[in-house]
């Protein structure tokens, strides 16, 4: 077999077969095969396309390219959620103990990453003491017992994968729906879960901007993993504006819990339900997203999804009192206002704007070295809808500096206000 | 300006402008730009084409990237031909001294390269005491002079167009018509022609098989060389059989000097006429191509043709001779005659497979080291066309074997006998 057979049949629009992907893979992987054929490859992808079969194949060799952890110690079908990613998306710190809060097992393994904030890790480590430093075995015993514990990315998962990306990255080929949808499925699928529920996001913050490329990509991922085995459901969510209030790590800590008391943002909690209510019937926990959407509701109300993040703050070392007294998290020593300069209804807030102004306060990562910050951030006041006068304030800024100028005038410039009736994005968009 | 960024913008049909194009090749052929991100360049070029701009700008980038040579100690225009490849070609041996003895200035830059039988400087060396290796003056006197020298390929020419091309060759990105188009021009104009006469060949022998890819070949070339300043002319002509009777090195010196004599094969003769011509009408020394066929034929029957030739060897050290003695150029020790297995009209010979077999006689290169026999190949006796008697000879082998079983094999199923009247191919298409 050669290298460049393979990629002229692709393109020339042939059907790539098991045997030519796995060639692809795992001699790229090895090194075998040399970046320029690789690069060649995927153009023509984007140019041609995959089937269904071929995507399958193409994610399950990036699987076996590395290590796949067993969660086969942990009782139950664990169910694993991904997000590709917004601002301010708090749902993972609200859904890993609502959906542990029912029976569900979250065996979460989370990275650090870069982005607008830190990763689920950085966020939960805001509350004093939580560590990840945990090792398998005590991980299992932690998810069998409370049914939810997050531990640090190990092991060397996907590396086809991750020589792929930064390929992609220089090649102009990263945006290539099966090339994503399978870079997307081969992570969680090397990670071990049974199930996956996807958040797909579109809208400005997202990054799929175009709401039928979002949708292609959601069904690209559902027909991906159901054909490997994973029961798979996509959710295709707003990214036009930050969802919830608060973007920055301890504040959406903050915002978790109050979200977990039923007295989060409305979009938030929204979200989450829906998302969790695919996960409880996948994790076999309910007979329809409709009955465990009702026990969602249930133990929030009950307090048992308070609960249960308690008791997995406290098993990985946190304090726990910090879910009555948030403000043991964390705090910046300035809040600066952000005052609207105009009456009228807000009629937009550029997600991908909040995010970065966000980061530059300190909140996220612009390289692996970066070091967060992880009190500062921003709070949205108003959102998409709501009537401002002037002088109203639209955000508050969590910073650690008294000059923020830069990030004030970012912000200001992310909302546009505007003088007829605006109503609110819609949160959920049909698949 | 970012080599990501131009691929980008090809891949979604952009036109790159000159800086781009400049940058990209430049840069590639320092080393600054990588194999990867100029394979998924070509690739993005593959399927979305060059506008007549960048095709132009693409091609001076790649003569500007190496040596220029410089005719200009060369009294008049000088005019170049380019034939795309194919079997039994003899038209360069022929059209040297042909065009030359009307007074047009052949400064014939030729290389040895890899195929069928050997370049243009094996042929002529199977001449004893013939020798390429005159220094540049010498080259410019002789050709001043005797209107005709061919030198051996020297100096660093087009090398981006070297590192492109062996990066095509693996990456399945040779079959582009803008990247084949520059990469055969950018050599034509490094080379310092004023004007060029191509031969586009097309069927079973050619590199361009089918017409219409042939003719959108030819086309493209042109445009390049007129919008570039190089007056150029195309002619597209038939490979779907061997030109001419001989295939191998001094077969084909023995079948130009018959040609030169105005006994040649007839197919070959019209092509050098029709190529000639155009040579002679670019060249200056004719009003028209009709007036310049005129004068090529007086100077075949005139004896001026075979005159330069004769000129032209002994001017570089060989024996003219063989002009008159044409046995004594090598001469191969066995002849095996090729025997028709049935009655009927040839219908086809497979110009590779006879262009494979001479290979394997020892005609030709399959690596830069191998050493060709000059004196062995395969003279065709029967042509498509041409009625055959069972027993009748339809080729000779020139081996320096016994033992060419294959070779005959190879041969005798080139060779296809219909019991049908066949009549001869058209030798040139309308373009």
């Amino acid at each position: 077999m050669r290298m460049v057979d393979i990629i002229e049949k692709k393109r020339d629009g042939g059907e790539l077969n098991p045997e030519e992907i796995e060639f692809a893979i795992s001699g790229y992987t090895r090194g075998d095969i040399p970046d320029y054929q690789m690069a060649a490859l995927t153009m023509a992808i984007f140019f041609r396309d995959m089937s269904p079969a071929e995507r399958a194949e193409l994610t399950m060799a990036m699987v076996r390219s590395g290590d796949q952890i067993d969660l086969s110690g942990i009782e139950g079908i664990k169910v694993d959620k991904h997000s590709t990613g917004g601002v301010g998306d708090t749902t993972t710190l609200v859904l890993a103990p609502l959906v542990a809060s029912v029976g569900v097992p979250v065996a979460k393994m989370s990275g650090r990453g870069l982005g607008h904030t830190g990763g689920t890790i950085d966020k939960l480590e805001s509350i004093p003491g939580f560590h990840v430093e945990i090792d398998n075995s005590t991980f299992n015993d932690l998810v069998n017992r409370n049914k939810v514990a997050v531990v640090g990315q190990s092991g060397n998962l996907t590396p086809a994968d991750k020589k792929l990306y930064a390929l992609r990255d220089v090649t102009a080929t990263v945006n290539s729906i099966p090339l994503i949808a399978s870079s997307i499925m081969s992570k969680k699928i090397a990670s071990g879960a049974n199930a996956i529920v996807l958040d797909v996001k579109t809208g400005s913050g997202a990054f799929m901007k175009d709401i039928e490329a979002a949708r292609e990509l959601a069904r690209a991922m559902m027909e991906i993993g159901n054909s490997v085995g994973r029961r798979t459901v996509a959710i295709l969510s707003d990214m036009s504006q930050p969802l919830g209030y608060a973007v920055g790590n301890a504040l959406e800590v903050k915002e978790a819990i109050n979200t977990l008391r039923g007295q989060g943002p409305k979009d938030l909690e929204e979200l989450c339900l829906v998302l969790g209510s695919e996960m409880v019937y996948l994790g076999g926990k309910a007979d329809s997203p409709k009955a465990a959407r009702a026990m969602l509701l249930e133990s929030i109300r009950s307090g048992r999804a308070l609960e249960t993040f308690r008791t997995f703050i406290c098993a990985q070392g946190g304090d726990p009192s910090v879910v009555e007294h948030p403000d043991q998290l964390p705090t910046a020593p300035y809040q600066i206002e952000i005052k609207a300069q105009e009456c009228g209804d807000v009629s937009s807030i550029q997600a991908d704007a909040i995010g970065t102004a966000a980061m530059l306060l300190g909140a996220g990562r612009a390289t692996k070295d970066s070091v967060i910050d992880l009190a500062v951030g921003i709070v949205l006041v108003r959102k998409v809808g709501d009537s401002v006068e002037r002088g109203d304030t639209l955000a508050v800024l969590h910073s650690n500096t008294k000059q923020a100028e830069e990030v004030v005038r970012r912000v200001q410039a992310a909302y546009a206000i505007s003088s007829q009736k605006v109503s609110a994005p819609s949160l959920l968009y049909k698949l």
